[in-house]
C-alpha cells in the first residue's frame, strides 16, 4: 500500500515507460512529413481527437472503479482475517482450561497461516517467518502440500478435534470454534478468487488501443501544427496523464502482485502476530512492519 | 476465462467481422457521391457525431459495467461452490466414523456434481467427466432426469438422510449439513438465473443504432471530407473501438455459453476435484486443467 | 422478459409513437420560417444543444442504471422464491412420514401461491390457474381476502401448526420450515415494495424536458440550416434513439405491469409447478411456458 | 411519495423559485452593457460554458445517485418493518395460547410504535393517532420520555418479559420474538441515522457555484450576443432544467421531511395497521390514506 | 459533520488556499509574455484544456462517489456500535438478576469504550471522558496498553465470563451476549480498517496534475487572450471549482481525522452515553454536545 502522498518520480516513471517510449514513436514518425515538407499530408479536424479523449475518460474511470473494488475487497477480508484470527484465539482462551498448552500451540499457528497466506498469494515462498511459530515436524509434513495455508487450517482443525475427543472442548464451544475456522476458510477462498480471476483483458487492450488512436489524431490534427517544441510536450503530458491513471487502475486490480500497491498482507499479518502474543501473555514482542521508502508491504 | 494480456488476431477479428463489414458499407455508400461528384450532396456539422460519440461512451461504459458485474457474480458463485464443496466433505469426515463408506461415495459425486453443473450450464452434456465418480446404476437413474445436477443432489440428500436413519449421523450433525447442502442448492439457483435472464435487449439495439448513426454522421461531415483513403480508415478504427468494447462487454454478460470469456468452470471443477480427491486420501490426482491457447475454460 | 435480439418494428413503434409525434410537431413549427423566410428569427449556436446532449446521455445512463437494478432485484427476489419453495417441500419429505398426506396439500398449495402471487403483482386475477392446487372449499375463503397470496400463506403456517399440534413434526423440524416460510413471506414483502414504489417522477419530468429542449434548439442552429428535407431526419432519429433509450430503461423499472419487458413470473411459476410436482412424484407434469412472439410471461 | 406523473406547476415553480431569481438577477446585470452600449466589455469563447455545463450534468448525476440511494435505501428499512411488524404477531399467535390478552394489546401496540416512529421521523407530533391503541395510563408514561417510539418498543419488551415470567412463552419462542424485536430496534436506529446524517453541504455548495458560473459564462459568450430576447429564455430555461434536477435530488436525499417527496411512512403505517388487525380478528379495519392531490404521505 | 448549508468562506479558503496560490503562479508565469509581447509565444487550441475538463470532471465524479462511500460506510458502523451498545445493557437487564451491580459497571464500560474508540480513532488522548465511567484501578491497568479500546473489550469480556462462573448467567444468555460482544468488536476492526487503508495516492496525484495542466492550457488558449483582467479571475475560479470539489471528496474520504468534515463520534458516543444512562435508571444525564460553528463533532 502506497502511504506517501508524494510518489518518487523513479517509480511514477517506470510504470509509463514502455507507454510513453510508444507514444514518442508515435509522434515522431506522424511529424517527419511536418520536419521535411513543413505541412501534414493530411489533416485530422480537432474534434475526433477530443471525442476520443472524452471517451477514454469515461473508460478509465470505469475501470478505476472496478478496481478500486477489487482492491477493497481484498482490504475487506483481510480486516476480517484480522478479526476472526482474533476472535479464534479469544474463543479459545474462553472455552479451555487456563493452563490448556493447547491454545499456545493453535495461537501461534493461527499467526503462522497468516503469515503464510500473504506470502503464497504474492507467490513468494510459504515457510518465511513460520520459524518459532510452528513446529519442525509439522513443518516437514507441510514441505509435501501444494497449498501450505490449507495445509496449515488443516492441523487447526485436527487440534479442535483432539480437544473434542480428550473431552476438552464441549460440544456447543466446538460448533463456535468451527464457525470462525469456516469463515478464515471462506476468506482465503475469496482472496484466491481475486488473485486467480483475470481482469478481463480485452477491456484493457480496447483502452490502450484507444489512447494510442488519441495520440496519433491528436498530432495529426490541423490546429495542433503549431512549431513542433510546442506539440511534442502537449501530445506527451496529455497521454502520459491517461496512461498513468490507466496503469494506477491496473495495479488495484491485483492486490497480491508483491508490488508498492499490494494490500499490505506483511504488515497486517505482524500486526495479527502482535495482538495474538499479547492475548496469550507473550512478553517478547515482534516490532510492527516499517514502511520502505513510500509504500508498506 | 481470457488469460493472456494478448489476444490473437483472429479471435478479435472474428469478434467484429460482421459490425465491420456493415461499417464498410455505409462508408461506401455515403462516400459515392464525394467519389462521382466530388463532394456530398449534403453537409452535416462535426460537432452530431461527436456528441453522438461521446452519448455512445457513457452507454457502453455503463454496459461494461452491469456486465462486469454479471460476470464478477458468476465467478463469486463459484467461489463459493469450491468452498461449500470443501466443507460438505470436511464435515462428513468429522461427524461420521473414519471408516464410514459413505464418505468416499458421497465426496466422488459431489465431484461429479460440480463437473455436470458446468456442463449443463454450458448446454454441453451433462454426462461428461462422470466416470468413475458415479456408480453405474446411479447414472442408469440419472438418464431419465431432465436437469441431472438436480438429480446427484436429490442423491446426496439420500444419502444424508440414510446415514441420519442408520444412526451414523447425529441431529445436530445432520443440521450442520444440511445447512451445507442448501447453500449448495442457492448457488446452482443463481447460476440458473443467471443462463437464464436475458440481458436486457432493447437497451442492446439503442446502443448498435447509436454507433451505426454515429458512423453514417461522421462520414458525412464536411471536415472529414479529406481524401477518401484516410477518412475511411479513420471511420473504420474509430466504429471498431466502439465495436469491440461494446463485444466485449457482451461477452462478459454470459458467462456460461462455452466460449473463451466463460467462467473457467471446468477448470474450478477439476480443482475440486483434486481437492477434495486429497481431503479423502486419494493419491490417483488427475491433472489441473490446460489453457487453451489463450484462454481457459 | 424479451428473449429476441431482433425486436418487431410495430413494437418499437409503440414505444414512441407519442415522444415521435412531438418531435414532429416541434420541428414543424421551428421551421415554418424557414420555409416562409427562407432563415430563422434567431440562430443559436451549435454547441448548446450538442451540450445539452451529452447531459442528457449522462442523465440516461443513470436511469438505466438505477432501471436495471429494480429489474434485477426482483429477478433475484423470484430466483430465492424458485429456491425457496423447493426447499419447503423437500423439508416437508425430509421432516414427516413419507406417506403423510399433508405434503402433497401444502405442496400444491405452494405452487398456487407462486401463480397467485404473479396474478396479483400484475393485477390479474389472483385465481386464475388455482384450479386442481386448492380445495374447492379453501378456494371459497380465500374469495374474501383482499391479499390472495398472504391468505394462502396463512394457510400453509396453519398446516404447519396442525402438523405439530398433531405431533407429526418435532419443535426442532418446525423452526426449520418456519424460516423458510418467514423468508417466502420476505420476498413477497419485496416485490410488492418494487411494485407499490413508484420510481421517482420529477426526474423522468427533467429528462423529458431536456430532450425536448434539445431537439428545439438543435433545430433552430444555424450549421443545421441545411436543407429541410435533411434536417428533419437528422433531428428525428437522433430525439429518438433518446426517448427509446429512456423508454426502456422506464419499462425496466416497473417489472410487474404485465407488460413484455416484465420479469417473467408465469413462467418462473411454471418451472416450480413441474419442479415440485416432480418431487412429489406426479406424473402427469404441466408443460413450460412458451415465448410469446418475442418475449415471454 | 409523489405518485402522478405530471406536476403541478404551482409546485414545481416553488420549487426552483429562488433559483430562478438569481439566475433572472444574474441576467440582468450581465445584459446592462449589452442594452447601453450594444456590446459587451468582453466576450468568453462558447466553449467555456460548454465545459461547465458537462463537469455539471456529471456532478448531478452522481448526486441523483446518491440521493437516490438514501431514498432505496429508507423505503427499504420501512419495507423491513412491515414485514417484521406482521411477524411479531404472528409469532405471538403461534407461541402462545389463542386467548391470551396479551396478543391483542402488544399487537396494537406495535401498530402504535409504526406511527410514532413515522411521525417523530418527521418532526411531527408522535402521540398523533395512538389513541385506541395504548391505554392511556401507559400513554401517560410516554409523555416524559425524548424518544417516544423507543419508549414503547420497551413496552414491548416489558410484556415479552411478562409473558416469560408467568410461563406463557418458552424459552425457545422468547429467543424468536426477541430477534423479532431485534430486527425492529435496528430499522428504526437505520432510520435516525438517515435523519441525522446531513448530506456533505461542502459537495452541494460545489455544485451550485458552478450552475451559477454556468449562467454568467453563458450571457457573456459572444455567439449568445443574439436579440436580448432570445438569450434570455435560453439561459433562464436551461439553467432550470440543471435547478430543477439538483432539486429533485435533493429532495430525494431526505426521504423524512414531511413533504411530498418523503417516502411514505404513514400510508405505510396505515398499511400495517389494516393487516395487523386482520391477523388478530378485528372487523373495524382503518380505511387505507388517500393520496393528496399528486402525492401519498 | 458539516451541518449548516452555508460555509464560512474562512473555512473554504482554507481548504483551498495551496491550490489558489500554485494557479495564480502559473497565470502569472503564462501571462508575463502577453504584459510584455501582448501575445504568447504558442498558442493552444481552445479544445484542449475543454476536453481536459471533462475528463477532470469525470474523474473528479469517481472520487466523490467512492470518498462518499467510505464516509457513509463510517456512519454505518457507528450506527451499529449505537444498537449495539444498547442492546448489550438491555441484554444485560434481561439475562441477569434486577439488583445484579455488574449491569452497571458494564454499562458505564460501555459507554467509556464509545468515547475512547472515537477518540483513539482520531489520534487523541484516548483517556478523555473516562472520569466516573471506569474505576481507577481499571484505568490504571489500561495505562499499560497501546490499543485502549480493545482494552476496554477485554475487561467486559472478563465481566461476563466472571457472571458466568459465578452463575448469574446460563450458557444460552452467555451466548446472546458473546454475539453482541463479537458484533461491537467486528465494528471496532472496521473502523480501523478505514482509518489504516490510505486512499489510492496514485490516483489522486494524476487528478491534481491534471487540474494544474487544465490551468496552463486553458491560460494559453488563444480565445482566451482576453484582457489579463478578465482572463484571470476566470481562470481562477474555474480551477478553484475543481479543487473545492476534489477537495470536499478528500474530505470524506478520512472521517476520523478531527476535522469538521468527522464522522461526529463524539456527539454519537454522548448520544449512547445519554440512552444507557436511561436504560439503567440514572438521573444525571449529560447533555448532547452542541455543535461547533457550522459543524458538530
Amino acid at each position: 500500500m502506497i502511504i506517501k502522498p508524494v510518489l518518487p518520480i523513479k517509480y511514477v516513471f517506470n510504470e509509463i515507460k514502455v507507454s510513453l517510449l510508444v507514444v514518442l514513436l508515435i509522434v515522431l514518425v506522424t511529424d517527419i512529413p511536418v520536419i521535411f515538407f513543413s505541412h501534414h499530408y493530411t489533416e485530422i479536424p480537432l474534434t475526433i481527437p477530443t471525442t476520443l479523449g472524452i471517451a477514454i475518460s469515461i473508460l478509465i474511470s470505469f475501470k478505476v472503479n472496478q478496481s478500486y473494488d477489487r482492491w477493497w475487497e481484498a482490504r475487506k477480508i483481510w480486516g476480517a482475517i484480522v478479526n476472526d484470527s482474533r476472535t479464534l484465539v479469544m474463543q479459545l482462551k474462553m472455552y479451555t482450561e487456563t493452563d490448556c498448552p493447547m491454545i499456545k500451540t493453535m495461537a501461534l499457528r493461527q499467526i503462522a497461516w497468516c503469515y503464510s497466506l500473504g506470502q503464497s498469494l504474492r507467490g513468494q515462498d510459504p515457510f518465511d517467518n513460520l520459524k518459532g511459530l510452528i513446529p519442525e515436524e509439522e513443518l516437514k509434513k507441510l514441505l509435501s502440500q501444494n497449498n501450505v495455508p490449507l495445509g496449515i487450517l488443516d492441523l487447526q482443525t485436527d487440534s479442535l478435534k483432539e480437544l473434542y475427543d480428550e473431552g476438552k472442548l464441549d460440544k456447543f464451544s466446538r460448533l463456535q470454534l468451527e464457525e470462525t475456522m469456516e469463515r478464515l476458510t471462506a476468506s482465503m477462498g475469496k482472496c484466491e478468487r481475486i488473485k486467480n480471476t483475470v481482469f478481463p483483458t480485452t477491456y484493457r487492450k480496447g483502452l490502450h488501443l484507444a489512447i494510442y488512436l488519441f495520440v496519433i489524431f491528436l498530432s495529426l490534427t490541423e490546429p495542433l501544427n503549431l512549431s513542433i517544441f510546442i506539440e511534442v510536450p502537449v501530445l506527451v503530458i496529455l497521454s502520459m496523464v491517461f496512461f498513468f491513471l490507466e496503469k494506477a487502475a491496473f495495479r488495484l486490480q491485483d492486490p497480491f502482485e508483491n508490488r508498492p500497491t499490494d494490500t499490505p498482507v506483511t504488515s497486517i499479518s505482524r500486526t495479527i502476530d502482535i495482538n495474538i502474543k499479547q492475548l496469550i501473555g507473550e512478553t517478547d514482542l515482534p516490532k510492527p512492519i516499517e514502511p520502505k521508502d513510500f509504500y508498506i508491504m
